[in-house]
């Protein structure tokens, strides 16, 4: 097997969503000063690389601990909407024909403007895409900051406001992955190893991996 | 296959190795002031289940970094030193004959004293011990606070100081994942999935993951 590295690293200073804690590393202890290093981390639940539970946007909503940890091992199937205008809604017929797997991610390319003002002008699961995944009982995977529009100085004034993909997935009790990268070396099928730090809160920073066996690695 | 949780939660409060930076979560966006729901974290590079990487306590030591992501799903075998007193070490002849696996995890059953006092008094990897682990090419894990005695009100004066055991394994480029928890449920050899968050630094927490083939489920 192949285990390919769909994470962002976590760095002091690193971009997050609008308003999100700033992230932080600093030494703690020093080999200078200690003998050994050790760092102390500032992060928000949702930095980098991470897991929405429901909880992130439902009022009663589960938080990450409600879920048995196997959920967090997912059989995954790319959809590959690269090549969509800013801001621009995925819309519904850009699902595949059926769904034999526990995610869908979606692959919109964004990843590419990580750590740059473009990066929060991302594409965005209109809210009936968001509806067919979750009636399809899928999780939900994206290559972006998020799976509505961000707010920034581009936003236009006939997009949704709010979160209505994030409720349409996150209130059918379905999780959502979000700032995934370098999703292009895996085939249209992979498994997803997403298991969230051990945090019963909203969310969490994860070490997002992509299993695909040897023979199929392209 | 089934999967099994090796970790600690990760909450406010909690117990971290004498020193270390406290761990704080708090509410940063609410679902009453805010409409979603964000929280805020404060935690070290070595709080609860972890990864060392050899910068932890070498001085030009490699950090997390610098290891390729498949290192950190291995194969792992159990070595079973439960009853043994408190601060006392686990000598060589408690290692198997020979180490047909990528990680030695020493069950110690120290874990049941996670949050108390007595979790410092844990049993601890003898020099000799670590270095065979070492010359075996061998990483460690254990389901206690560290792989050295931790400083405690119950130290002797007999006992190593300083971290000869992480010298001898994060020396040889090793890691050592610490603070590990359940093993009761697994069989001598399983695969021990150890996927830190994405920090190129001297350690990072770590949802750790052990997965048994489901005929081999106890």
């Amino acid at each position: 097997m192949t285990a390919y590295d769909l994470s962002h690293e976590l760095e002091a200073g690193m971009q997050t969503y609008p308003g999100d804690p700033a992230v932080r590393a600093r030494p703690h202890a020093t080999f200078a000063a200690n003998g050994h290093r050790v760092t102390a981390l500032e992060l928000g639940s949702h930095a980098g690389t991470h897991v929405d539970a429901p909880s992130h946007t439902e009022a009663d909503g589960r938080t990450l601990g409600d879920f048995p940890l196997d959920v967090f091992c997912l059989s995954a199937r790319v959809v590959d909407v690269r090549g969509l205008a800013p801001r621009s809604p995925i819309e519904p017929d850009r699902l595949p024909g059926s769904t034999d797997a526990d995610a869908l991610v979606f692959r919109t390319g964004w990843d590419v403007h990580w750590g740059t003002d473009r990066y929060l002008d991302h594409p965005y699961l209109a809210a009936r895409t968001a509806e067919r995944c979750a009636e399809r009982g899928c999780h939900v995977g994206v290559d972006a900051l998020s799976v509505d529009p961000t707010p920034s100085a581009n936003a236009a004034d006939d997009e949704p406001s709010g979160f209505p993909a994030h409720h349409a997935l996150l209130g059918a009790d379905r999780l959502v992955v979000e700032n995934l990268t370098g999703l292009d070396p895996l085939p249209e099928r992979f498994e997803l190893r997403a298991y969230p730090l051990a945090l019963d809160a909203d969310g969490a920073p994860v070490r997002a991996v992509g299993v695909v066996p040897e023979t199929e690695t392209r």
